[in-house]
């Protein structure tokens, strides 16, 4: 506990006092909406500034780093985090609510650890690199690290695997060797306080620039947009509601600095007839299970439902509003999201959307709203196609009834850029051909293509894509999920022409630096050397 | 000929007078500074609006081509321009004033029909959807086209290379199966109509959806930022002026519409003491050749050279304003770019740098402009760096002459982002440990780094970087320059979780589709098929 009674920011490689603190809150355990002991500061300039310069000179340090200690940090802190797994687990339930076990304990923990040490892999591999080598004309290229730290703001629906140290983000920013300015998400302000002590630890066992792990834990909204658009910053990954992510992205963007950001996806899963005709009660079971779990609040939770009206789509509405009524509601994550979920059904409905089942706030203590399922025409869709597709960050799907397979395509013209699109459909074919029209609307239009599977959840593959076109995310072409194509984001192109082979990097040296290290050498990948001219 | 005496404009398959025309120009030869006989339109909303109206049908189309006829329409379009080559380097030289020979003829056209044979050669071997399989989780992601057409702006610079019709960004956008609509450089209008004459031929003669090439030649600022981020566009590339380029950005960043951008860069040059030492006339006579080439209007111009004060370095000056001095100076691409760079001179003379040679407009006819040498001191410089290192478009560079090696990193250290950046150094290692101190600092402000050797030669290779940090481009990662990397600009990626194998594209399916694409299978780079499991 530092001055003031608020928690201690970590800068420039001191837990300290924040200086000149602008103001603090104080979390509340969502469970029961009783205030948790701890208070934190709301850091101003001065901390800003502080982080940035340590930030900035740990860049500069990091990347002359050669791979091992890097990897090892981050090994080292998959570890700690291992070895303080209840602490953290009890930490992170109370602040969000989540179930201890199975979700953060047996689930998220572990992916986040198995993220980190994937991320070691990778510095080791260090494929992120995608090293060229064009030995006629004497050029030389790869992918390194951006010069400045990368600020990372996590969301507040995963206290682990996206946490602001310690997720993804986190892991993939420092496998391409960028330290990290984390901004705590507010809502699990002491897991991440927590995960921080241990990254720092693991910081100084490595022997890594002490700038490497940054914490603060809440600024302006003023100095969240100047640090983004610092001149000492490298790159900014931002994860949350899509109105506070523009509002960074316009400020990165005025001042040319990249910007990765995950905002509002509805992932909009169509059912053709044939699959509702084969396995409707499996798929409603399926479609259940993803909308409720984690209270809905996850990145690709299905919130839109394209099926065909009439006798089947009225059975799949029944069958799926007894399975969201009849389960238990989740805590959410917080008041304020309470208030913008009920915000968002009343602003569904206002636009014409039936409340089948749920649709309401469900009394305290605490922050849970019913399990919620709406109903649509397709005619209602097309004539208002963008409020029906709001997001509704809970366990809230809307259900369109489609009048025909027109409708059905047409609906998918009007769907905005999202994570993740589905289609189900008949295993014996009676589907293809509706499917083979409806497919190639809805591609384009999502990251993730799906068949037959719900999609919250998200694999940590190097084939994910944890992305989508605008609004989901700010460009189509980056993935927030899977290495090692998500180290990409924080990388910049390096090339070398004509320079002396001493003074190559070590991975674009005629020698391979690992004996296995994959390059494109001349058009063909190779984990040889170069052969000698 | 078209109505009104106006050039036609290429709108969704048809040669046709622009409809509802804003305006007319008619461009001048700058050698001479008369006007040229032909008058084009300025297009108004409804050119644009159908423009992207046939671009997006024919990217839905094009999505679904396979790379053969893509392939035969870039080869078939580079055989047509070499056919027509007279016409066009006598219709080139006369709109920009570049030299017929070697310039245009011997150089920049067959760099350019070089380029379409390199990108019909990646649209067949597909490496640039980059296809990762993970066959364990049964995910597999690959690039694939943006979905919407790309808008290319190309500069007054390159009537051929980096038209808006047939160059880099062009090639790059087609290779991706993505439509085009070009927007000409008013400059070379009547280039680049005849280019989109043969481009559309080739368009029909591969039977490509005739949206596949548009071209308009000119519009009202206001609807250039209209269409940048209009919905139905997939991406834009623009290379021109810094101030027209972030207008541009700030629009389709608002829209979130990824945008690529070569603005300004002055591409610093330090000369070390031990390379004056050595060969003090080579290098002199390396930078005035690069610097005055092309009337000094490259975007990898050296604009800004630093070199050790005293004796060695007055006497570098002076051999290079010798040359300078004694060299034809060659005629500028308009009157609006010898105004700008008469500005920017002296701007830089108004902060304190002193004019060794040149200086001044020189009579007409035409635009040209003196060889110009400036010279500051490393502290004048470091006093107004911002204002010091403005671009001056043409056959202009400032010397600083640096008073220690500690003044030559503090000047790296305020370089802003480049293209390019370039170390001359003793061939004998006197200078190794001024470079060792230099290099890292200059390093992460530009693109591409050389050695001994003057940065405006871009070769096309696959570890070229035409690129860098802001603001010479919007974003470290890309260039836009080499094949595959300047593809992967104008695509999405596309992830396919679960997809039943017949559904995948085919350069997914287990099979290798043509049995020699690179496919990233469970970690491995393979030309293979994807083992039976």
């Amino acid at each position: 506990m530092s001055e003031g009674g608020l928690q201690p920011v970590l800068v420039a490689g001191q837990w300290r006092a924040a200086r000149h603190a602008v103001g603090a809150f104080q979390p509340l355990n969502p469970a029961t909406g009783e205030p948790l002991p701890e208070r934190y500061p709301t850091s101003g300039r001065e901390d800003m500034l502080a982080a940035l310069e340590a930030g900035h000179a740990a860049a500069a340090a990091l990347a002359q780093t050669p791979p091992e200690p890097v990897a090892a940090f981050l090994e080292r802190f998959a570890d700690l985090i291992e070895a303080r797994r209840d602490e953290l687990v009890q930490r992170a339930h109370v602040e969000t609510g989540l179930p201890a076990e199975p979700r953060l304990g047996t689930t998220e923990l572990p992916r986040t650890t198995n993220q980190l040490r994937q991320a070691a892999a990778a510095v080791r591999d260090r494929a992120w690199r995608a090293p060229v080598i064009d030995t006629r004309a004497n050029i030389r290229a790869m992918h390194a690290p951006l010069g400045g730290p990368v600020v990372v703001m996590g969301p507040n629906n995963f206290p682990f695997a996206f946490n602001s140290v310690a997720g993804g983000d986190f892991a993939a920013a420092i496998a391409a060797h960028n330290p990290v300015i984390a901004k705590a998400n507010p809502g699990h302000a002491g897991t991440t306080r927590l995960l921080a002590e241990l990254a720092f630890q693991a910081v100084r066992e490595a022997g890594l620039p002490e700038g490497t792990v940054q914490l603060l834990y809440q600024l302006p909204p003023a100095l969240g947009l100047e640090l983004v658009a610092h001149p000492l910053v490298g790159a900014t990954a931002f994860t949350g509601s899509k109105a506070a992510g523009l509002q960074l992205k316009a400020a990165a963007d005025a001042a040319g600095k990249p910007i990765y950001l995950e905002m509002s996806s509805v992932n909009p899963v169509f059912i053709l007839p044939g699959a509702l005709d084969e396995r409707l009660d499996a798929i409603a079971g399926e479609f259940y299970t993803s909308c409720t779990m984690g209270a809905g609040q996850f990145c690709t939770n299905p919130g839109l439902v394209i099926l065909p009206g009439g006798e089947l789509g009225e059975r799949f509405v029944q069958a799926a509003a007894e399975r969201f009524a009849a389960g238990a509601p989740g805590v959410l994550l917080g008041a304020k999201g309470l208030a913008g979920l009920n915000a968002a059904v009343q602003a569904l409905v206002a636009h014409g959307a039936q409340v089948v089942t749920g649709g309401q706030p469900l009394p305290g203590p605490g922050f849970r709203y019913a399990n919620t399922i709406l109903r649509a025409t397709g005619a209602q869709f097309l004539a208002d196609p963008a409020a029906l597709q709001m997001e509704a960050y809970g366990p809230v799907s809307l259900l369109v009834l489609a009048e025909s397979g027109d409708a059905m395509r047409a609906i998918a013209e009007q769907v905005e850029g999202s994570l993740t699109g589905t289609i189900y459909s008949h295993t014996g074919g009676q589907d293809d051909v509706a499917y083979d029209r409806l497919a190639p609307i809805l591609r384009p239009r999502v990251g993730r293509l799906l068949n037959d599977k719900m999609p919250t959840g998200v694999a940590v593959s190097a084939a994910m894509n944890h992305g989508g076109p605008y609004p989901a995310t700010g460009h189509p072409g980056f993935t927030g999920v899977g290495i090692p194509a998500a180290i990409r984001r924080f990388t910049a192109l390096y090339s070398y022409d004509n320079v002396r082979p001493h003074r190559l990097p070590v991975e674009l040296q005629d020698r391979n630096p690992t004996g296995h290290l994959w390059r494109l050498v001349d058009g063909a990948w190779t984990q040889g050397d170069v052969p000698a001219g």
